[in-house]
């Protein structure tokens, strides 16, 4: 399906035109407007999925191979050090526009692109906690 | 193939325990032991390969399944309002351990955890530039 007012479903299906690196039946790979680094890239899904909860099986079994084709290719066109996969879901992730898509970002020794987090610990038996929350959920 | 020096190997294929949240044939998947956010999980093939741009046809195939299914039990365990997937590749990246993991990172609005990167923009026609440079390097 896609949805008539989502701008990533009109570039995703060629209605509004991007620099445009991958495509096939599925996929539709361009450049990001605003990017964090040149040649960072979006994965978009041509069908419409608000985020990776609602990602289709099929989609969900292809986008790796996509992400690993193209991040191979930057390294090789633009001689990054490294690319980050990146993939937002959910306004606290930092996702502003509701298709899911994935980032690829060429980075380069010493560029301060991202910056890692600060790191938590666990108290004494706290992670098996939550850990067997988790495994519950999943049930 | 194991790497016999490779502490996520030993990880992943049970030598050396872990909170695991999620296991079948070719996965294991951890909370990591210095959390961005308490339920941080990390998704581990028990085969080695350094990152995405070795990454095993199968495993590109079965790891975004995985990190759906993990980050639909985190936001229901925890919670929690959003999930960054994140998978880094190459120091300049800021990988750490070089065997391929996913970051399955639970995220609560307005946490601070991960702080969106500055945007660039492209000159004109410089876009257009990069993507051919991409898009031949991946013929």
């Amino acid at each position: 399906m896609k949805k008539d007012d989502c701008i990533f479903c009109k570039i995703a299906n060629g209605a509004i035109p991007s620099a445009t690196v991958y495509e096939d039946e599925a996929f539709r790979v361009i450049l990001d407007i605003a990017p964090a680094a040149k040649g960072h890239a979006l994965i978009l899904p041509k069908e419409h999925y608000d985020n990776l909860w609602e990602l289709g099986q099929e989609e969900a079994e292809k986008v790796m191979s996509i992400a690993a084709k193209v991040s191979k290719a930057q390294k090789a066109a633009l001689d990054c050090d490294g690319v980050n996969v990146l993939q937002n879901n959910g306004v606290a992730a930092g996702q502003t526009v509701f298709h899911f898509h994935m980032h690829l970002i060429p980075r380069y020794d010493n560029d301060n692109v991202m910056i890692p987090w600060n790191t938590l610990s666990y108290e004494d038996g706290e992670a098996m906690d939550v850990c067997e929350k988790i495994k519950t959920a999943m049930k």
